[in-house]
Order: C-alpha cells, then structure tokens, then sequence
C-alpha cells in the first residue's frame, strides 16, 4: 500500500483483520487480507469443500457488485470455496465480505482496477502463491450505457469495452494460465441482452458485450480439449437491486410487487445458476445460455 | 400383455383395434396402464416429491427410449414424480419400467404413435383423469437421418416432421391446456445441433429440429407470462447408448477409453439438467441452453 | 395422360392460346401453356438473355402471387428468362401472365397443389422437356397465421408446414436433380422475420419457415460445391399489395402516405434483389440476407 | 488544404509530421493531394453520378488497402464518386489513386491514422467542407491475427480492436453526424466469419469483429429511421490478393487453379455487392449478408 510499483499495482483493502505479510516477509504488505474470524473447520470434509490437496481453492469474482457477484460468492463459500472479490473500491466490498464471513465461510476483498494488466497479473499471482488454487474465475463487470451514437464519446465508447471486455480478457488469460496446468477449471463469463443483439442507443454496451462473447467463445473452443470449462451465461431482466428498484420506480410500478410476483432476478438465482454450471461434469458442459424472469419480454 | 409383471407395468395402447379395461377392471378403457406393484410410500415426504395437493405430480415423457428419455425419468422418477412414458412399442420400456420401481418410483408405460392427434389427446386426457397432474413434459422424439437431398424422398422428410416436430407440437398443445389452467407447469424440447445449423445431408432433420426450436420459442414467449416455463435444450455430442458405442468403434475409437475420458454425455447428465432447469424458480428460468462433452467440437 | 390418375397429377390451366400437345402427341394435353403473343425476337440478343444453347432459360417460380412472385417473374422475364409460374389456382395468374407477355417476356401459368409430390415432380419434368432449362427456381409460398397455441389445431400446423416447407423440399429437389447434372443453377427460398424469430402466437408459420431456411442452409453446403447456388433470403416488412395496404388503413395509418414514405416493401425491388442474387458470380455468392425498408423495426 | 482544386481533392496527411511534397512539387501543406490527370468532366452527366447538387459525392474509404477497399473506391469512382482513401501510409495508395485517375475518376489519398480520433473528426470535417458530401463511408480495417489465449498479448487484443471496432465508431460517428443532417447516406462496416463465430484463437480478432457487428445493429436500428442506411457485410474466404495468393500456395495448393475455378473472393466482386447495397432503395434496405465463394466452406 505504501510506496511506488508495489502500491501502483495493486491497491489494497484493509479491513478489521491482520494485515498481510508483503513478499519480502515484512509485515508491511501492498494489501491487507481478510480472513474468517472463525473457521472453515469442517469445510475440507465437505464432498464439495474447498481443499484441492493441501490448498484452499478459489472463486475469484471480478466485479464483485451487491447483487450478482455478491450472490456468486456467497453461495460458492458457503460450498467450501474462498471468495477473492474484486472490486476498484475495495471499502464497497466491506458488507459483502463480512457476510460471507458470518456465513462461516472465507474471502478477501481486493481494490483493483480490472483494465490495468499489472495489477490482474498481480492479483492473480498473489492469490495463487498466497490463498489457493483459483478453481473458478467469475466475469461480471458490466457496465449498461445508452447513448444515441452521435453523443457516444470516444471515451465512453472504449471505456465501456475496458471495463466489460478487456478486463475480461485479462483475468481470464490470467487464471488461465494456471488453469491450463492443472487441466480444469471454470471460467464464467456474465452476458446480458445486449450480448446478442445491438439496440438502438447501444452500440458501446452492446460492442463491449458482443466482444466479450466472442473470447468466451475463443476460450471454450481452445481450452475445452484441455479440462477448463469456458461457458457465457446471458442474465436478462432485471436484477433485484436498490438500484433497479429505483428505475422499476420511476416508471410507475411497485417494486415489491413485482419482487412478490417473481419479476426481478434474484441475485441467489445467479449464484445457484453459476454454481450448477460449474458442477457439470466434463461429459455435459454448457457454453451458452440464457436466464430471465417469467415475465421478461424476449 | 396381461399377464404379471408385464401387465402391470405396461399401459400398451391398441387403439382402433379392441378395447382395453379401464383401470377399475371395466372393459371401456382404450389402452392398458401399468402401475407400480408398490409404492410410492415416502414420496410425498420429500420436499420435492410428486405429490400436488391430493394428486400424484407427472412427467411424462415423449420419446423415453433407453438412453436420455430413460434417464430423465429415472431422474424425475427419483425425485417423486410418477413418470408416464411413451414411446410406440410400449414393449421396449419394460426394462426402464422395471428399474424406475426397483428405485421406488412410480412409471406408466404407453405404446403411443406420438404423431397421431387421437392418441395424443387421449393419453394427456388419460393421464389426468386417471393418474395426476403433468407438471413435466419432456419431448425428446428424435430421427437423425442424413441423406443427400436427391435421396431425399418426401416419405422421409414428411415422417422426420412428424416425429421430431409435428409430435413435438401435439404434446405440447395438450399438455398446456391443462398447464395454463393451473397456471404452471414445465415443458422441455430437447434439441440438437441441426437445431440451429443446416448441416449438408440434414434437410430432413434439420428442418424438423429447427421448427421444433421455433415451437419451443413461440411456447415460451406466450405461455411464460402464463406462468408456463417452455425451454429448448441442445444435446450435443455422442449421448452414450450400445448405438453410439458401436458408431465409435466403426470409426476406429474404443468406446470404453472415450467413456472413461468422459467423452460420451452420460444419460444421467441429461436427467440431471432436466431436472435443474425444472427447478429453476419462475425469477430465473433458462429458455435455450447447449451442452456437450468437454473434447467436442463446436 | 388423360384419364384418372395423370388427370390427377397435374391440374391444369387454360389460357386465352392454344393448347399443349401432351407427350403422346395429341393435343388435349393435361394443362395448357401460355405464350407471348409476339415473339421472343431480341431476346436472345441480351446478354443476359434467357437462351441457353438451344434452349430456353427458365425461371420457376412457386407461389407467384400478384406481388412478390409476381415481381421476381416479371423481372426475369425482362431479362430474356421464360417465366414458369405455380400457383393452386391457375385463373388468378391471368393478369401476371398478360403482363409479362405484354411486356415482351414469356410466361406459363400452371395451376400445381406445390404440396403434391406427383403434381411438382410432373411439372418440373414437362418444363424441363417441353419449355426449357429451369435455370432459377424461386420459392416462395407464405402461410403467415398467427394463432394462440391452444388454439392451433393440427390441421393448420400441418399445412402451414406443407405449404411453407414441404412445398419447398419438393421443389427444391425435383429441379437440383436437373441443375446437379448441368452443374449450375440458382435456388432462392423466400424467408420472413419468423425465419429467425419464433414468437408468440406462430408455433405454426415460424415453425414452417425455420425449417425452410434449415432446407436452404442443407442444400447450400451440399449443393454449392456442386455449381447450385442456394440461397435463403428475408424478406421483412409489408410487401405493398392490396392485402398490406388493408391491414395498413385497419391500423389507422394512412397506406398512401405510407407508400409516399418508402415504408412498404415495393414488389418490384424482391424481384430486383432476386436477380442481384441469382447474377452473383460463383465467386461471391451470398448465402442469407435480410432486407426491409428504412423505418422497419427489427 | 490548401487553394483551389488541388485543396478540394486533396490526398495524403502526415499529421503532426512533416509536409510531403505535392505532386507539383511544392511543400506547402500538411498533405499531398492527388488529383486527377483528366477531368471529371461528365461525370456529372451520369445518372447516378457523383453530384449532389453542386457538390462533389464522396465515398470515404477507411482501409484502402490494395485488395477490397481498392476495388470498393474504383467500383464507386467508376460510378461517379469522389474516393477519399484512408490508409495509415498514403503512399501505399499511389497506385490506386493512379487507377482511378486513369480511369477517368477522382480520388484523394490520406494517410491517416484510423484510431486516432483527433485525425479522423479532422478528416471528416475537412472533407466536408473542402471535397463533397460523404454519402458512403466503408469501413474496412480488418486485423485478422490468431494467437493461442496464453500468448495473446493485451497489446494485441487492444490494437485488434482499437483497429477493427474502435475505428469503425470513430469514423461512422463522424460521417453520421453530417448525414443525419442531410437525412441520408450509407454506411457499410466489412465482417468476417469471425464477426459472427469465436474460432479457437480467434478471441482478439472475433472480440474486434463481434463488436462492430454490434456498432452495425445499433446504428442502424437507430439512423435507419433517419434515413440513413448501415449494413454489415460478412465476406467469407480468400480475397484474391498476393498475400492470399501466397497462402494458398504454402497450403500446397496452386493460386492460378483457385482463381481459375473461382475459389478466389475476386475484389470486384466485392466492390459490385457494395455498389448494390448502397443503391437499395429505401423501401428494401439490407442490413447484413454473407457472401463465399461456392466452394467455401461455412
């Protein structure tokens, strides 16, 4: 956290737990880490637990929202899995963390900019050397834009496709590479809509989207011969959040009446959808589809 | 057909030719039913059991041969519900029959032209009079042929249809009728590769698998919203039967060494994903999904 | 030829010129053809005239209604090709035939059930015979119908199906039987929206069409590599007939300000992108490719 | 830029550099202009000429590279219109502009740097107001590369992109921004098999290529309605270029017998299909295609 390339790469949570040693073994290290304050006693003898051999395994979620992400990383850990959350605002991930923790299970919450490859490349190499084996990548920066094309800025148009494409690249050519290794893995990719069709206003959104599509699609066709399940999972509809709670809102409607009639996603239908793809055996992989409410038009 | 265990498992329909004895030993009944010599004791303990209200819940499955059709029901069967089994010599599901009650299940066997209106109509009807409510349907008819287009005849395109679309649409209207009435109710189509590409020779399957596809998306779009989930799921890949098995060896593989690297799709991996995506709360349904060994091309 | 069974086969039309001799040399043929009245002198003078050595070129082209069939035979009867036009009823072709002839071009109306294998397998046999080569077969019967699932009865799914994709299948192959053994040819199957779309209420018509684009994707790889070109072309938005332009005054708009606007689809620019089409080089075929006009919502 | 008729034909920019000589040998000026030996003289007389009222049309081609973008700015140049060439070297488009010319066309070369967005708000608004209306932008870029994921570098993955997708918005935003005024004009973006299909290490090519389909979609689902037409063009298998030549060679095949029998994608062919696409008339608009050589496989 202190000085120089160290802090540049990555920035570092500091919650209210012990912080980590840095490589040179001193006390001082670039982040600080989380642990349960309680144990993952038991976890290990779970069929499903969390040990690979000696080593934790891993669910490393990037982009690790209150919704999605948050409901990804719950359910993996309390399937045995340690969450490694990432975030740029690691202080966003506080509640999550502290949730998953109650839970009984285990994660630590990192502040990094996904786009920036040094600090992925850091990231990923940490939590290999220093947690576990990262057993699972979940992808779920999104980043939903509408803009008529003519007010569409440059940096909006690339921004939107750093966010939701390129650093998506990076984390999943990162764990790749130590997947690749040991012959499995899975890594998920979140699509939405806009995955697969390009409305009108969208074309930021909708290019970071088809782009992030078309490498989940690369990597399943590639990695798939050697053990790593690559899939794209496309969550239409809403999500239920503070946030899309306020759009439903806005226009017009209740939002607990439409949660009481099952019209939002719930985030623990995300994380149980994830959860099932990543237990499918080789012999019955999915690689593409598509999720949404019963009352979603589509 | 009457005697013993035959008799008792077996529901064979021969229409048009005698009458057969209704289920309280009257002689008015069209087709013959086989119940389970015993019971269904426990099974509506479960929480996911067959029972709805006072009524057994149903899946009933339209082309329940020896591979996927059996293992959905096993599945389904596993899990409480009473599986009505289809399939045109009724004969052939002895075993299946046999082996859904040695687990504890409940499973009616029809000989049923699944092509044919009458017999359709009047075994939904059958099935809800008599044994309960079809909470499932699964329409898992296939007829993979490939011939070059100028050996093609009209016969085989025509009957390709039939089994694998026009079949399809027949069950699925009748089933609806009763779904939409209570306002729920899952009916899965299982599709293929030739279900989204034309592939040279497949004129005939193709084009039956393709419509089926449209059929499921018509389904989903308006009987969602009527609280219906209607999904189309691609099983891609060698499913492992003693055909595929003996297709595998003709081409030079050893079917043993591709089972044992999981390159076959297990039947039990098809009835598992049925069964997910049956489970799928009305918030998060999936309408179109693939699935395929891990070493697969695609 | 005469008597029952050809009688059956072929139904026939009878316009204001002379009757065909039939095979046996009589002339009270099973149909009647239609000829220019003036002569085809000059066409073979274009370059893309619809001689072929000795013979005529000739387009078929299967449901040619008052528009978009209508469109493509006049088109090609411009440029030098022999129009052949199906349609069940022979007499409502009266008008196209006159025209094209009136226009300089040649044209023959058969009144064919496109349904009836023996009727198109005999029609594809005398053009091929007695007319001229079938240089360019035009597919291109609709059965646009929307109705609820529930209320879809099997007869209309069936004859959606036969109409909209046997009729096709049929057709397809009775004439690449001629064009493999010339090693050319050019075959264009009419798509819609529901080609690619199976939405609510057309179990039935998207049913039919996605099969009959799974037909064009099937011939195309088989064929092309065999000199035939294939192709599945979308067609999207109100063709301007009479029939569109009552839908258009039933909606409240007003069809001659929509006409004034380009909103309808012209007839005459399918029959100018059929012969872009079938002008392709082997070179540069296109295989699909939709089309609409500019206000269309897609 | 500078006076006169030279200034309004204009032809090669180093930005930022130093002036190159123009063709009269005088240095003044940040870019060279070419200009044509003989006159438009005519070309106004044509029936789909290059005049807009007293303006120049102009075609604004983005990836003239010797192949496709050439033969597109001949093709249109042939009909009328002005060619604006955009390549980063320009002086890699003198014998382009030298064909044009000779061919009684008028064409301008710039060397231009299709990613930086300063040089091309700069090109456009100097074309504008110097040349003609751009009535047609093609964009062309392609940067088809493929790596295994692990050494796919994020230098790579950016640049593809940066040069398939993010030039694409930067120069259809530009153009559109003076054709929406206008309530015309035509925007064509160039696909690939990898616009439509993640290949295995294909993810920064595909990624670039899925993304400006996605660019195409939302521009014309919302400038369609503003009379402006957008249409991706997917063109599949070898363009005829010394480059593909050499490929095929090193395949073991021989490039003369491939041409001969038409497996070659001829660059006029592709520059035909784009001359079509833009003269669709309003009422039948195509937004996306495919086009093969018949013997390619899809």
């Amino acid at each position: 956290m202190e000085d120089g390339v160290a802090a540049r790469r990555l920035s570092c949570i500091m919650r209210h737990l012990h912080p980590l040693p840095s490589d040179d073994g001193s006390s001082s290290g670039r982040y600080y880490e989380v642990v349960p304050t309680s144990g993952s006693d038991g976890i290990g003898k779970q069929e499903d637990g969390g040990k690979s051999g000696d080593r934790e395994r891993v669910i490393l979620v990037v982009g690790a929202g209150d919704a999605t992400g948050g409901a990804i990383a719950k359910k993996f850990a309390s399937e045995g899995y340690t969450a490694c959350l990432v975030r740029r605002q690691a202080s966003k991930m506080d509640q999550l963390v502290q949730d998953i923790i109650d839970g009984g299970g285990k994660a630590h919450a990192f502040g990094v900019d996904a786009r920036d490859e040094d600090q992925v490349v850091a990231l990923v190499e940490h939590i290999e050397k220093d947690i576990g084996e990262i057993q699972v990548l979940v992808f779920n920066i999104g980043a939903n834009v509408n803009f008529p094309i003519l007010e569409t800025t440059s940096r909006v148009y690339r921004k939107v496709w750093e966010m939701a494409s390129f650093a998506g690249f990076l984390a999943g050519r990162e764990v790749a590479k130590h997947m690749v290794g040991r012959g499995n893995g899975t890594i998920i990719f979140t699509g939405a809509t806009a995955s697969v069709r390009g409305g009108s206003g969208f074309a930021a959104f909708a290019g970071a989207k088809f782009s992030l599509r078309a490498l989940a699609q690369a990597m399943a066709r590639e990695l798939g011969p050697k053990g790593i399940h690559v899939a794209h999972l496309i969550v239409d509809g809403p999500i239920h959040t503070q946030w899309t709670r306020g759009i439903v809102k806005e226009s017009g409607q209740e939002p607990d009446a439409l949660l009481e009639k099952q019209g939002f996603v719930n985030p623990s239908d995300v994380g149980d959808l994830y959860w099932y793809v990543h237990k499918q055996p080789k012999s019955a992989w999915t690689h593409e589809l598509d999720m949404r409410p019963w009352i979603e038009k589509w």
